[in-house]
């Protein structure tokens, strides 16, 4: 699984357009729609600087990108439909599911048993909706 | 680099210390004496929950045990110490110097600039302390 | 827009009640009224401290009190509820639509895209209730 | 009210079974069965070390554990399921219902109106479950 | 350990300097004097509605008012000043160093486990501040 | 106070650059040289999408977006040396100390005493080090 490292005649836009297709896949596009008609450039940034700069460089592996994401937002608690985007995110750049409940398990450490158990919680509704546990 | 999966015989205190050890080094000794006078019952919770139970799971590799780690702590950005401990363990695990500052940068995203900002001076700061960047 | 500063004979009670009714209008009563039968003199304190002593203190318009409540609501991030009845006290006060997206979205630079999204998001449920976008 | 403190030939797990049973109840058993599809070690660690080591230590009331958990849940305002399941747990153990309010509204001083409103909402969603307020 | 009920020729204020000197004794004035030149009205809003209204309810005593007040700070993990004036507090109205680190091991729980590390670390500076542990 | 709206040939680095100098002075600057030896494209990240696309809108006076900014830290309170250089740049965006020091005491509602209480002695360390109070 290779990173979106720009190309020289790439656009930050869609550098990001191609990241985001690869990682949040369809539900990545819902968060883009939703936007559409309250903040439109939003959606830009979104592309722009987390998909186009951030999740394009080359200094870290997608996977390893998807579980620190998992890890954070399963910590900060407070973005259930994020969390489940990237729990999605991360089964499509090839973290296992046993490695996205591992991630979220630990938290329990740095985060509280609360926090991990709204994160298994998200991830057992995303594989539910997935294929049969 | 292996996980610490429990031998039979192995107490979860042993395994524990054996993680600890290996992962957090002199950093993870430190907190355990700090704790000796103040509360001796909490070093052993942590050293058999924290390193005996999660941190010796075999799901998920050290590495991204400890990516995962440094991505929550820097997201939550009010515990700066155990973060440097955990920048510390990351490097002893094989986490390199470039994974470990993409992961903290890649926290803007998830937990805004500031969190990010204190995530990167804390790993400066260990850096440094090991060898001049 | 003025603040409601105290005449001598008012209660800080009156006071707040008066700034309730004007800043958050109809959904500020429905929280009064939703705490009666569970802690009735929380619903003071609500009136009386927040209310009758900050909102009605003459240093800060009511504009920016509310541009100030929306920033810190979003950023925090767990007091949906909360945020709502703010943006539609913002818009009540005279802050606009866009003032009030922009604010939000500047949050991204200090809490995160999460906790931009998700307020974002309220807005737009706000807004649309009011009229169509 | 006594804390559930080990006998000797008590394991970890079974204290805990105990501790957890009397303290969350039914509300607990809820949450170990929706643990089994996803991370049924985490239920163990659940029941392992929240309740059979920390629930079960002598040096605090079973009362004063509870009080703490709400006041904490409160202020982080990120669990409400499990802010639910600690208001319940504190009737179990014999606070009153005016306790848990007073404790939640304490908190409107550590963390804002908006987390001890939302924990006066919950407490109203349980109180009103178990019998009409 | 009574709490600070308001006889009815009392103020707010003169009840809140009565429960303050009580509770947080001399930390709680320092705390009153450095607002003194940047916002003398907020050592009022301090003493009249965190003391003069909240902790001089009858319905909680202040051994669980403290121990609430440890636990949200704790877990919280972002004002350490106020975390060790509490724990002063705590000792001023009769819970013991026990209670204290129980209450504060209890929030690893909750909080995880670096946030109870420095509730424990503050908590062994203010026992060692008073004499040695 | 105009905001630093792109003419079509500024980059977003150099319309970043200039709103920084602008907004933040020189603890803006201090902040991007930190950078350089442990994250020199963080700074790129900050000064292009903080300040070349966020703080450059148009549909938010600067004045307004550093209160917005100044609630935001101060609510979180993770986040000290960033509260402490906006204080400093919302003066230099013509915020009054007294508009400052309301909006801080604002979050005493939203975020709590002790949130509230930290945000103002920031605001008295960055006033007494540009001159006496």
């Amino acid at each position: 699984m290779n990173n979106h490292q720009s190309t020289p005649e790439q656009t930050r836009l869609e550098r990001g357009k191609h990241a985001l297709a690869e990682i949040d896949g369809e539900a990545g596009e819902k968060v883009i729609e939703a936007l559409a008609d309250i903040a439109p450039d939003f959606s830009r940034y979104l592309l722009e600087f987390a998909f186009g700069d951030i999740y394009s460089r080359p200094g870290l592996g997608l996977r390893e990108r998807e579980i620190a994401t998992i890890a954070a937002l399963t910590a900060l608690g407070n973005a259930r439909p994020q969390l489940e985007v990237h729990i999605e995110a991360a089964l499509n750049v090839g973290v296992s599911r046993d490695e996205i409940t591992e991630t979220i398990m630990q938290m329990a450490v740095y985060a509280g048993f609360p926090a991990a158990l709204n994160g298994l919680f998200a991830a057992k509704a995303v594989f539910a909706a997935r294929s049969p546990l």
